[in-house]
């Protein structure tokens, strides 16, 4: 990037690591480099280090230290708490908009004979809490369930606790997981209030470094490590363990936790402006998910009648994407989108606008600015 | 650790990240912060620097760019390459001496059917050729094997070529494997001339962070993705791309391919010098690899009539191991020893002196006093 860098309203693709986290970071990529498993002193404040960001992480969603398992992403921890808590073909319900990290695994299930259904949304982007109660109150047991928490392209918060009791209903034995990888550190998440038996936590969705995320696992027993090899994290998931970035996760979990309810809201406030902005100057500009069921810093939106790409082209001061990063490079309608009955149409104008910490009111404005200008010179 | 660090001489459990390979990741760790799947110019910049990278990994190991796929670290690259290599249940060879996170997924391709064979080793602690010929010359064709390049406790270097070749000859259809976690950066490592089509590559072995990996593998379409979710590495490692620690290993492997040959004969040469102080102060002490055939920077010794936990506990001013960092916790005698023919009481004894850039004569000098010492308080 030469000269100005381009405003970034694209967190929810991924985080700068916040100053106080990598400071953190640093003596473990410099003069601590034991290896926790090592029974020496170099090994022995690894482990201490490994421990108080485990703490850390514990905290922030209400779990007990002990439940927090590391791996190496969230694709990873997602891919454990499906592939790792399934036994046997059976049931398996998830909602109609997962990441492909849930997705896949369900997918693969599938294929192996679980019987997998989706829980419809709505046009609201959230999961329909009747046609769900339709679902899981009949037919066989459910064995697995999994709902994302925040989706990661629209912003919608999904009813998770809501479903959780429903299906325990009359599953009381179903496991059920939540991928929170675009919720933890942007709204309060609590594991015990949602119900949930799994939840995944993605660190560079949260301000940490990338390559790194957690799994809670309520009942360790419930779960099969996918991973093969030495026994580290309780043999659910070996390999040595990555210090530094456990450090940032942790420090990244404890800022979050502090800041968490005052940046919600400040971003909340940036992301009206930022939609009162581009309602007032593009006509028909359609509002994907009602603010008041959004993430706080999610927009997005669908430009009528073009498509969100060259929207984006003809505005290269600001970086921002036309859905979840993992699907940047094609050209395919959202699948999001489908599921919730937008048309076509209008999907193609889809922008996702996601705010962060370092989103201030003259970048908002000047987002505004440049988008409003982008359509102005396609409309 | 209070006061002054105890001479580490454990670089085989992991190494410190080198302060260049720091400098490369600093920027990804502060202002650039782009997913590289992101289509705007945060994400381009990052997408070049894992390209980069890439290109530095694949030069160590003399493998085109384009048969690198990046992992969570070493477990995961020999699961993908086991795991994600096997077709149906069919006959698998691996050496008698893996590392858990081989030897756990051959352990679970025998529960799935497949027939599963260890090649013996001898008292050097290598695999023995002619024991080997006789095993992979008669019997099915060999579907898949694996065998360590540098085994990690013992140091000892594996003949992978020579057993490459035999497996070939009658099983032209093999896939071979090797874990080279602990080979690369301390040895020359050439994926043709070792004949192999997977091979691990672990970072944090190598002067790297932790938390990253590579597998290079020859021909993806043979390669199943064990990770399921988007489509980063060409689908075979899906996930958001940990761009700091990619850009670290790529650092770590062009310091490796410019330092390799000099600290090599640098280390090879203080491990001697280790050697000949350990032996002429310790009456009966084994020294259970032969220096040509180890690996430059170990030194595995066993002493006879002590447990060598003991013998660490009285020499607090070195940090060095009785086994691998994964097995530093259970008591047992290690079954890399036993598969040797070591005796078991003199496997109790066992020491791995693992040396490395760091280190130097007064450091070798002083580690050498603190043994002998320690010894003569016990003896």
């Amino acid at each position: 990037m030469d000269g100005r860098p381009p405003i970034y309203l694209d967190y929810n693709a991924t985080t700068p690591i916040e100053p106080e986290v990598r400071e953190a970071m640093l003596p473990w990529l410099g003069e601590r480099w034991g290896n926790p498993s090592s029974g020496h002193a170099y090994g022995a404040q690894a482990a201490e280090a490994v421990a108080a960001a485990r703490a850390e992480v514990a905290a922030l969603i209400g779990a007990p230290v002990s439940a927090i398992v590391f791996t190496g992403g969230g694709t990873e921890a997602d891919n454990l708490a499906l592939l790792g808590a399934a036994r046997g073909p059976g049931r398996l319900v998830i909602s109609a908009v997962e990441h492909p990290a849930v997705d896949a695994p369900a997918a693969a299930l599938a294929a192996q004979g679980w019987l997998c259904e989706r829980l419809p949304v709505g046009a609201d982007g959230r999961v329909d809490l009747e046609r769900a109660a339709a679902l899981v109150g009949g037919g066989a047991e459910v064995a697995l369930a999994s709902v994302i928490l925040a989706q990661n392209e629209s912003g919608a918060i999904q009813p998770v606790a809501e479903l959780a009791a429903m299906i325990r209903r009359r599953s009381p034995g179903a496991l059920i997981h939540s991928d929170a990888a675009q919720a933890v550190g942007k709204i309060a998440v609590d594991v015990d209030a949602l119900g949930v038996d799994l939840l995944t936590v993605v660190s560079h969705k949260l301000y940490g470094p990338a390559g790194i995320g957690a799994l809670y696992v309520r009942d360790r027993a419930a779960l099969r490590p996918r991973l093969l090899g030495g026994g580290q994290e309780g043999g659910l998931r070996p390999g040595t363990e990555p210090v530094a970035l456990i450090v940032g996760l942790g420090a990244a979990a404890a800022l979050a936790r502090r800041t968490l309810a005052a940046e919600g809201e400040r971003q909340r406030g940036l992301r009206e402006r930022l939609w009162g902005r581009l309602e007032a100057a593009i006509p028909g500009l359609h509002r994907t998910i009602p603010g008041a069921i959004a993430l706080p810093n999610t927009l997005h939106v669908c430009v009528p009648g073009l498509r969100g790409a060259d929207l984006l082209s003809r505005a290269p001061a600001l970086a921002a994407s036309v859905g979840s990063a993992c699907h940047s490079h094609d050209d395919a309608v959202s699948g999001v989108l489908g599921a919730m009955g937008v048309p076509a149409s209008l999907a193609r104008g889809a922008l996702r606008l996601s705010l962060g910490r370092r989103s201030d009111a003259a970048a908002i404005d000047a987002a505004a600015d440049a988008l409003i200008a982008a359509w102005r010179s396609l409309a």
